[in-house]
């Protein structure tokens, strides 16, 4: 559990892309953010007051959070000063790079002194249990996709938002990086040993209040060879009562698999059901998120509508057009 | 690649089930298995000549294999003063037990003193790379089945001696620890990194001779909520042109999960196909092996005829009658 509200590190981000992770924590989390800090020569701004160290410390700031991935996921030199100046100030570190901040010595050192923790959440830091399959109470949804990168996290996000805000009970369980340093907890499923991914999503998703529902991040595809394990042990440890099938109707090919042409809507529904229904019975396909950033909001619309004929489901693009039918669909459940 | 021929350390196993590992090597790779060697009190013997380290050793011996799992997977002292006597002369250790060799300060020190290797075959020593989903040349056979532990192994492993006796180019791939310490090498794919899966497949199986047929060890099963994601991995990581079934009739509930039936061989057929032909257009299910060892000798062959006729595929008990149907059925690919 990673502390907040949190001082948003920019570092020297060349430009806003390369600050997906605190765009990510702005947009979804807004309380959790007080300010950015942002070295010489950075080139993103996230609209956030730009506060020092000591600064946003007094306003109560608990952690500093490297919102920024830099080319290699290095942790640069450039960032070490304020680093380490943040944990003599007391501050907690959270990164989701490849390079580990407990990999960095200096880092590892000024921790140890001044007792600050170093969230590294590409990596677990449980050790998880092997999937029992036990019928767990409360209800889960899972976004999963037609290829990966298709909007399953901003799904889930948005239908969290929107159903807290309708007095629903409802909690995003992230499940990639990103979403973790986000939400300040989840599972890094990508990089948890193979014989614990589906026991990881069970530990993620524990027995609830009845009416309460899990909204599980998707990862990769089960029509993505390069990640289709980790998918199918979403599906298996989550046990979904709800799916919901993304999609992004422009894409030629899978992600990064130029061999690879994306499945239906169809194929994917057909797919996903029945492998969910062993684990849960009684899941069902709910509805349809449709990523339609490349289309325009005449073919958007009527995309949409062409997807509600076939498929038979409510359609929207939860970022364009809100999430309200899908959620319409999981309160009638 | 862990050097053969192999002196069977059979350490203190109180009967023949605590020595799986060493049984798997004589009967899978006689040619390996120069002898065993053991300590007072042990109730396991292979019917292989006892042998002295030094009496192994001057035979040729390169590597003492721990054959023997013991209770909680621990290096018991009992046997310290062997291993380490063993690395003094020169042996390289291979374990697939929980406690790792490397984590053994004396042995680690012994092994680096006399320059052996420690042969950890529980955990991964190449790092994986991410699976590409190219056609690979050559051609693959996986075992798929209806649950854990109904014959996957055994079945690639009796394909592969039939395939190798008829003169065809057969060569199994083990993806479990038992399969690595019998062959010498393999992916111990339930301690692979989630993303790596897939690649680590890829990595075992690659191009090869057009007539040339690798035989997977298959793990976990599609309808195993716990390790279904493991086999989802093999299925496309493997991109198989052959799918076996297998099958053990008499279990009443999958291993480990009381509360979770098995499939049929018929909802195993229509879930692994599609999923198989994702990376594999062509793949085709050729045949099933049954694991019988609980029907009788007439119930068995009513059983295989059964599912002959049901599945219109051949059936056999490849431990019982051998497993000259499913090559025949590999041969007429």
């Amino acid at each position: 559990m990673i502390e907040h509200p949190y001082l948003l590190f920019l570092g020297d981000a060349p430009d806003m892309l390369a600050a997906k992770v605190a765009i990510g924590i702005r947009d979804w989390r807004p309380d959790y953010a007080l300010g950015q800090i942002r070295l010489p020569g950075c080139g993103a701004d996230l609209g956030l007051k730009d506060l020092t160290l000591a600064e946003a410390k007094s306003l109560g700031a608990k952690t500093l959070v490297i919102g920024v991935a830099n080319r290699g996921g290095v942790i640069s030199p450039a960032w070490k000063e304020v680093l380490i100046e943040a944990l003599e100030m007391g501050y907690d570190l959270a990164s989701g790079l490849h390079n580990l901040l407990r990999d960095e010595g200096d880092l590892m050192a000024a921790a140890q002194t001044h007792g600050g923790t170093l969230h590294d959440v590409r990596v677990p830091s449980v050790g998880y249990p092997i999937a029992n399959g036990k019928k767990r109470t409360g209800k889960r949804c899972l976004a999963v996709g037609t290829d990966c990168s298709v909007g399953k996290m901003y799904t889930a996000m948005a239908m969290e938002r929107d159903m807290v805000a309708r007095g629903m009970k409802a909690t995003f369980r992230a499940t990639g990086q990103t979403g973790i340093l986000i939400t300040g907890h989840g599972v890094p499923l990508d990089a948890v040993i193979a014989d614990f991914m589906a026991g990881s999503i069970e530990y993620l998703t524990p027995d609830n209040d009845p009416d309460h529902w899990d909204l599980i991040e998707g990862q990769g595809s089960l029509f993505h060879v390069s990640y289709s394990g980790v998918t199918m042990a979403l599906i298996h440890g989550g046990q979904p009562d709800a799916l919901i099938l993304c999609h992004e109707p422009t894409r030629e090919h899978m992600r990064g698999l130029p061999e690879y042409t994306p499945p239906s809507l169809q194929a994917l529904r057909d797919t996903a059901l029945p492998l969910a229904q062993i684990s849960n019975p009684a899941c069902q396909v709910v509805g349809v998120s449709v990523n339609t950033q490349h289309l325009s909001d005449e073919d958007a619309k009527a995309y949409l509508a062409q997807v509600e004929a076939e498929m038979g489901l409510p359609a929207t693009d939860p970022y364009r057009y809100g999430s309200d039918k899908l959620v319409d669909a999981l309160a009638a459940i």
